[in-house]
């Protein structure tokens, strides 16, 4: 938000509070109420009145009459499901609920936004919370995906490398080096690095640029993904991202190259 | 948007102007240029194109890197599954399922925003358009029921009631005989007046306030839904209402008292 206060009034600063107020449900489990608003979104708790009442006669929001929290609304559903649908996203849940049974470990399937991995489909929504699942991209299998098939100037994601473990990569250089690696490799690693005991494996959904559209991750512990059976569990995620590649790129979008080998350390 | 043009610039505007834009693709199943979208929101193409871009680095819209067009993006799709998730539309899934395969006619379940009855669960969604359903709700027995279940001022919805048919109830008066007539019955039923050779039951999912949340329909046409199986149709649909009532209403919200009898003709 900050970013905008020195631009012009012209609109766009708006746009920027009225999207900023929606993440604030994509990263909270729960109803906020209009003050927990204003402080997550660093605005003047009149502004924030002003902006949730107009949410709300749209239908963006959905004020709860008991608590007069807020929360997501009945036109989030209807566009959220219109996205979802139009981007082909539920042409992908069998795949995954597939690969999920074949391996029996977690499968998720992230795109990236901004500075996040966002997963959209897999494993990690099927239980009942809602939550959305915003990840770094640094200290991620998913995240470290979708930068190493990026453009160069997309690597940098600009945020200082917050720690999650002691295993995190905080340094940017090292970052670089890490990114080349799993480019060569053709797969990610996650081991340890969000969260002691976890470690996922990643492999890229690539369009015809060489680029990674979707990230495809398999995650469990260290005692499942052992070092033996790291580049099974990497095989198998590589041949579910190239049906994937199928189900959610159209013919003329589709990578026509080979696909990266898995080359194990 | 034009209503919104003598007040102050406030910030509201660009809210309602932003939300304005992401209208536009719920009622559109393909992706739209930035002319479409000026036309569809009646706004000057330069706002148009700031507004866009403010949108799209927050990953709400998508655009095509060969059409130069828009679509909903993924930050839409991932908010929208919190919020589809967080109303626990995901357990009404397969209540509805069941619903559909009982009765072997399509079942749908929509809730009210504004002047529209909005499709959020059921067959209709099921087929691969990804398009979002949204029914006006004078010709709909969903209409009907989520106005004939509301408070008296709930009840004026303002807009011209638009013929479909030649069957389509247009005078006001006759809408609000109608909902008594709906209120009385238990269930609404919409007889080509939506499209000829349709016709529609539905029932509401009611709340401890006598309010109805949701409705549920089973659509199909009359050789079908015939007057003698009306009844049994109506029961049916009754009969998941009652459970969809538990799936998404908390206890405390629930309905107390006893549910509407259906009363044919």
């Amino acid at each position: 938000m900050s970013g905008d206060s020195a631009k012009p009034r012209d609109g766009a600063q708006a746009v920027h509070r009225t999207l900023a107020l929606l993440h604030c449900f994509g990263d909270s489990p729960q109803d906020l109420s209009a003050s927990d608003l204003a402080r997550r979104t660093d605005l003047p708790l009149s502004t924030t009145h002003r902006l949730l009442r107009a949410m709300t006669a749209t239908g963006f929001l959905e004020q709860d009459p008991d608590t007069a929290r807020y929360g997501l609304g009945p036109t989030m559903a209807e566009l959220g499901r219109a996205a979802y649908h139009r981007r082909g996203l539920h042409r992908a849940e069998p795949e995954l609920a597939a690969l999920s049974q074949r391996t029996g470990v977690t499968a998720d399937l992230a795109v990236r936004v901004g500075a996040r991995a966002v997963i959209l489909v897999g494993s990690s929504l099927a239980n009942d919370h809602g939550r959305a699942l915003r990840r770094p991209l640094h200290s991620t299998a998913l995240g470290k995906v979708l930068l190493a098939w990026s453009d160069a100037a997309d690597r940098e994601i600009g945020t200082p490398l917050t720690p999650q473990t002691d295993r995190t990569i905080t340094d940017p250089r090292a970052l670089g080096e890490e990114l080349n690696r799993v480019r060569a490799a053709g797969y990610a690693l996650n081991d340890g690095e969000s969260a002691s005991g976890v470690r996922t494996v990643a492999v890229p959904v690539l369009d015809a640029d060489d680029h990674a559209r979707f990230a495809l991750a398999l995650r469990s512990s260290p005692e499942v993904i052992t070092g033996e059976r790291l580049g099974w569990f990497a095989e198998q995620a590589a041949a579910c991202a190239t049906a994937l590649e199928v189900v959610l790129l159209p013919p003329n979008r589709r990578r026509t190259g080979p696909r990266p080998v898995i080359a194990l350390p």
